[in-house]
Parts: C-alpha cells; structure tokens; sequence
C-alpha cells in the first residue's frame, strides 16, 4: 500500500485543552444584554445553566483545562479520524488535496457529542438532576441524550415538529438512550401553546424549541433541572474546538504543516468553530490560511444579514447577543438540513467575520446534495444534509485549486452521516428537490422588528 | 488517561492473506452435490459466479493472497478498531475483560462489505458488468451497492417486498450508491411473474428473491452478469477472516496473547466465520479457546436442526450444500434480526461445530435486545439487532467469569450498527417484544420434506 487514507492520533493524544477564542479576537467581544438593554451578569444565566458552564462562558482564559474525567467518556468515540478523500480528488480531477475530519464516528454520528459530554458532566457536578434541550434534525438531541446516560441526568428534548414528524429514527435513538422526546411546538408549555394558538400549522423552528426548552428548565420548581444548547454559546464553540486541534496534529502526521482552506458548515456556529478556532489562532499569529463558513442559501445569515443584537429565540427568552442574524422570528424554509436552519450565529463566529478572521458563501440545496451524492459514490460514506454544505463547499475550492493550476490543501468537517437522513438525495436523484431563494422580504420584515435594539460595537 | 479503550492498527498491517479454514478441518468438508447427486464440477457454476470466485470456493490452500487494489479499497475503513468494553465491564460487575471488533464502521454500516468489495473486484477482473443479488433487510444489498459503486460496476437488488415497503431507508442507501433496487417477487422475472400470478399478495421472501436474482444473472443474453452471495459460501467466509487476523493483532497491542472466549452471531455464518476461524487455527494447533456461535432461539439451526445436505434456498435452485438444516422451506419467525432468519448455516460454520471447534447457544430476542440496550447506555453505540446476539453471548459469558471468579478474555463481533433497525429496541422497551418459541412442529414438518436427501459423511 502506498498511499495512506487515514490518519488516527493515540487516544493519549487527545487534546488536554480547549481553546478559546475570546481573548484572541481583534475586536473584544460585546458583551450579551440584558431586558434593560445593560450586559447582564454571569448570576442571571444562573436559572438556566450551571454556574461552572457560565464562567466558561464568560471565561477570557485562552486555553481551559478538559477534566480528566470528561478526556475519558470523549475516549468512547475520540480522536475522531482525519481522511484523506483521494477517490473525490481523482473524481474531481483537481491537483488539491482534500482531508476531512470525520465526526460521524460518534455514537451519535455527529460531532454534538463533543460539547453534549462535557456539558452534561458539568451540570452533574454542579447537582442539577436533569437537561432541557431543543433539536432540528435530532442530531443534537440524540447527542444529549447519549451523555445524559453515560452520566447519569435525566433528558427532555423538545424536537421541532416538522423533523419530529418526518425523521421518527432520531426519536427512536433518544429513547434508546433514555431520553424524552415531544414535538415542539407543543402544549407543554406557554411559549408552545402561545405559537400553536397564532400558527396552528406551523412547521416549528429551532427558536420556537429553544423557548420552550428553557421554560421547561426554569420552570422546574425544585430547581435540579437546566437548559443546555447545542451550538451558538461561546462554551460549546470552545468544546468544540477538539476537532481543529486534533486536525492539526493528523495533517502534520500526513506531512501538512498547514492548510490552505478551511471549510465549515455554519447553522448555529459549533462545528464550523471546532474545525476552525484552532486555525484562527494560527491566523491571528500570522498563518495564511483561508476560512470559509458555507451555510444554506435559504438561510444567509453570514452572507446577508445585518451584524445586530438580537435574541437566540421566537420568545425573546435569551438574552440579546452580538451577532448576523436574520431576525429572531425568521423562519427558514424547511431545507433537509435542519440543523442549519437558524436566524442567527454564533457570537464568536460573527465576530470573527466581522473581524475578517473568515468568509462565507451560501449554497443552493441542489449543489449540496449533488455534492453528497459524488462524497458517498466515492469515499463511500453517505453524508448528513448539513455536512453537504461543507462539501459542496470543498468542491469549490477544489475546483477553483484546478482553475489555478494550485496543490492546495483544503479541510473540512464531516459533521455527520445522512443515514438517518435519506430523502433529500432521493429528491435530488429524481429531480424534486426544492431550491429556495433569498427570503428577501421575509428578512426585511423580520429585521424590521428589531429596529429599535441596540447595536454592537 | 490511565487506560487505552481503542486499538488500531496501520493500515499496512492490513492482513495480506485470506485465511481458508477448508484444509485445516479435522474431518474433510462434504461436496456440494448436483441435482444427479454427485458432486458438481466448478464448470456447472461459472453460469453463475465468476470462475475467478469459483475457485477461491473449492480452493484447499490454507492462505490466499488479497490482492493490493482489494486491500486499497478496504482501506476507505479498515483496519476496524478493537475495542475494550470498560463501560459494560462495569455495569456487569464482571472480572472478565470484554473485546469487540467494532465492524460497524463501514459505509454500509455492517462487515458485509468486506465480501462486497472482494466479490465486486473479482468479477470486473473476469469481464462482468453487472452484479444482482436478493436482501432481506438490506445490509447485504447495500453493502454490494456501495462496493459496485467503488468498482464500477452495475448493481441490481431484488429486495423482499416487506422489507422494502418497511424498510425504505435501505432502499434509499442503494439508491444513493446508483444500486437499482426492487420488491422482489416482482414482474421483472419469470420465477417473480409465477409466484405473483399465485400469490398477489405474498409479502416475499428470501428463497423468492434468490431466485429472481439467479434468473436475471443467467438470463442475460450478454453472458455478462452475475450473481452475489453475501454468506454460506466458502469464499464468502474467507473474505472475512480480516476480522478475525486483525483482531489477534489488536488484541497483542492490548497485551493479551489470546481470548478465552471468541463470540459471533449467527445467521447465514460470515461474520461468525470472520471473527473466529482465525481463532479456530489456533485451537486446531494446541490453544485453549472457547468459541461461541449465538443463534435467535426462534430459528435454532446450530442447537437443534440435523447435520444434513440441503438447498440453500426454498425453490430449490442451490447445489445441494452439506450443512445444519431446518429444511430449506423453513420460514422463521419475524424477527428483527433479519440477517439471522436463514434456515441453514454454512458448510464451513457446520462442519466446525460438527467437528467439535465451536459450541452454539440459542437466545430469546427479549434478552437480545436487553443485552443491546445495555450496550447502548454503557458503550454508547446502538446494535444492530443481529449484533445483540453476540452481545448477549458476551453478557452470558461475563457473568459466568463473574460467577467463577475468573478473569477471562472475551472478545466478539460488532457486526453492524441498529440506525436503520430501532423498531426492535422501542418495543422491548414498551414491553411488546415478542418472543418466539422453538417451532418444534415447523421444524419436524420441514425435516420431513427432505427425508430423501443424501447424508453427508
């Protein structure tokens, strides 16, 4: 054998750390803000997350220590392997060599394990008895609930009714694992009840499922329940950034000092910042390195909304945050990558657009199941509809790598397995697939409704 | 980290050799006889199988070459890592110490490519261009829907209809590798249009799809299609004794010489094949192994059907193989572990236990899908409900060390993981499971039918 596919790193090998952007972004970050419109204190998040989650929350230590015990559930799945896609190279002809790391290894089969186990064992260490989650396509619920049981916590996931209707497996997976799965919108609490009552037919959304998932935990009256969110808050981007740190080391075992391209798909921000906070800070300390977040074009939140403040919910039940977004009562059309469907980002993320750190593109549905189609036809694995962003993404800056004649190498994240996720491709293999425009007027409208919000910095 | 749960091996340590079980058996394998009673001659299956495969099938070698371009192909995911099950060793409470070689990680989600690809190759080596085969559940479809993709070669599935209509995500996987998959009987076929114009409303089954798959093989008047098998034959053990080789490797890096125990379900018999034969040459030359077949208790070819010869399909249409039988017109009872609904065993699994090299237990599904729930919530990956019988060998196995105080090795099969098969888990979890009894009469019934066959020696 001459050529080698995989690159594998010793469990010991794992990283020791996670890093954290916050102190390294050229512009600091704002801060998030309170009903009064004046940064809220770290004790005000207290009735929905634990107090040692908020401090990395809040945290401007650049690296933060990973609990031993934590390394050692991580080690159930982790280190995640980085592969090199020679049978997509040959079949794109291009002289750019293409790595991917592989999150779909999880029990999961996704990278939301990553954040999900360390969130779960904080709650756990700090007395909390039980977890409240929302989930798009499930992949985040279904995390949850695996490390709610490696753990030991009791999980409500409130699921968003459109996928909870067309993808039963993911529910069935969280019952396996113990969990409690109900459709949101749904009438177990007011916000539910509150959409139901304007908008009995309505798909739900991500920020619909978020509000009722922290009413669900703060209304807990023995106050042993929590929220935890899977994406967009500054500690899961943090836990997340196991992926690139990891990467780094399996590309200078392929013989890669670095990349030239690094590729995320962006929905709320997580795993586009695991794949590349690492590369970020060796941007800032003068690498050059291209990072570019691909999110749907139905969905443009990188690519064409306003940087503002503005609530991670329908329900305004979080605080204001500093980032690109859509409007919080934005609805995305019903795209089969679910977890992508999201107004907003993640701070982080923003800022380092913002900041210039990144760039961003946004894709049509049909290119990313195309691209889906060529990964599964010849690296074997089928794709998750999210991670075809990546993808299709990749596919780009292949081609453009062959347009210029250049041996680039170029990263990305493969988020998870579409296993679970199979009627998009046959859409698109049969010429059904929806493409949906930019929602022009729906932004417009949506962002008319925050005018009067403050505005970041 | 004070503990390594994954063991790895390069991908050049990749075994380079096949191991034949075949010339190493105590007692000589019985032919397989034609319809005269004879034996048949490889000539009388090249309208079937390519004579490349045909002579890996009646081959007395004891190691046969892999050839590169196989093992360049294998590489997209093995080596498959061992695994130590630190987590379900504790929730046991057991001293022994509990292996898997995790086979889930393939792109098809099971160890059937591992057949797949070789089978594929061997074929376009010997100028085929199309493959069809019949699935039940859809694994083995899939799997050679995927390896036909890699190789380039178009793949035709007859799929049983119930599971078809069941099951559409399998479906939709050899959809999205360019496999054309179809509810078998169906008209494509004249066995198909004979048993439709009979039976309109036949929910299908194996020996139907067989059947069609065979026919459309030898009816193409290009001479340029053959059939695939995914288990029972000779070669289709061979090709997954990589299991087994890697898993003797895997366990020396865990600074075990050898396992006490060595556990594989069994349906047709490859993954058992896969995992143990390699054991099995070690306990044919001196070492002190247990090596554990586990069957559904519904379908007890090993504990309870006679060593006799008999078709490998219902209509009858296989050579005459010599093997542990229910007779070929048994149809089990509608277990969700559809891989293990097969009448008989292969001649090389029969002839080992014949021979005394491995002992069989027969397992209630309820304990099954205990044993794969357990699994779940400890070593987080869900079983395929095939998998759960090796699993509940292993619990089986664990307790008695428990019991006898003993600190021994037990290693077993992961053959594939449950994603597509979580039906089986919500009703033993909502207690309507069922468990089927051994079908005494069935049996007695469809023994009689083949009273006349020959004996094998």
């Amino acid at each position: 054998m001459t050529r080698q596919k995989k690159f594998y790193l010793d469990e010991s090998e794992m990283p020791k750390q996670w890093y954290n952007l916050t102190p390294d972004l050229p512009t600091p970050l704002n801060p998030p803000l309170g009903p009064d419109g004046n940064p809220i204190s770290p004790e005000m998040l207290a009735p929905v997350f634990p107090m040692n989650l908020i401090e990395q929350e809040v945290s401007q230590k650049r690296w933060i220590d990973i609990p031993e015990p934590i390394r050692e559930m991580l080690i159930q799945y982790r280190p995640s392997p980085l592969i090199r896609a020679y049978e997509l190279e040959e079949a794109l002809g291009t002289p750019a060599k293409i790595f991917y790391k592989n999150e779909s290894v999880s029990p999961a089969g996704s990278h939301k394990p990553n954040t999900a186990i360390p969130q779960a064992w904080y709650n756990k260490q700090f007395g909390i008895k039980r977890l409240t989650t929302e989930t798009g396509a499930g992949q985040w619920g279904s995390a949850l609930a695996y490390a709610c049981k490696l753990i030991g916590l009791e999980c409500k996931v409130f699921m968003v009714r459109v996928s909870f209707d067309q993808k039963p497996f993911r529910k069935l997976m969280m019952h396996a694992w113990g969990a409690d799965c109900v459709p949101s919108p749904g009438t177990e609490t007011q916000a539910g009840r509150n959409i139901l009552a304007q908008f009995p037919d309505t798909p739900g959304s991500l920020g619909i499922a978020i509000s009722e998932a922290i009413e669900a935990a703060v209304s807990d009256p023995t106050g042993q329940t929590r929220y935890s969110l899977g994406s967009v808050l500054n500690h899961v981007m943090l836990h997340q950034t196991i992926i690139g740190q990891e990467a780094k080391k399996q590309l200078a075992l392929a013989g890669i000092s670095k990349p030239d391209v690094v590729i995320g798909c962006c929905g709320g921000g997580s795993n586009f910042a695991g794949i590349s906070f690492p590369f970020m800070y060796d941007k800032i300390n003068g690498a050059d390195i291209q990072i570019i977040g691909v999110e749907p074009y139905s969905c443009p939140t990188l690519t064409k909304a306003p940087f503002v403040y503005d609530h991670g919910d329908v329900a305004r039940m979080t605080p204001l945050l500093p980032m690109y977004s859509l409007g919080h009562s934005f609805i995305p059309a019903p795209i089969h990558a679910g977890g992508l469907r999201y107004h907003g980002m993640a701070p982080l993320v923003s800022a380092s657009l913002k900041d210039g750190l990144m760039e961003a593109i946004a894709v049509h549905q049909n290119e990313c199941f195309e691209a889906g189609l060529l990964f599964a036809r010849t690296e074997g694995i089928i794709p998750a509809p999210e991670t075809t962003h990546a993808i299709a993404g990749a596919i780009r800056a292949a081609n453009q790598a062959k347009e210029e004649g250049k041996e680039k190498v170029i990263l990305f994240n493969f988020t998870g397995h579409g296993l679970l996720d199979l009627m998009g491709y046959e859409k698109y293999m049969t010429g059904i697939l929806e493409d949906y425009e930019y929602p022009t007027e729906e932004i417009a409208k949506n962002l008319e409704a925050i005018k009067g919000y403050p505005l970041p910095k």
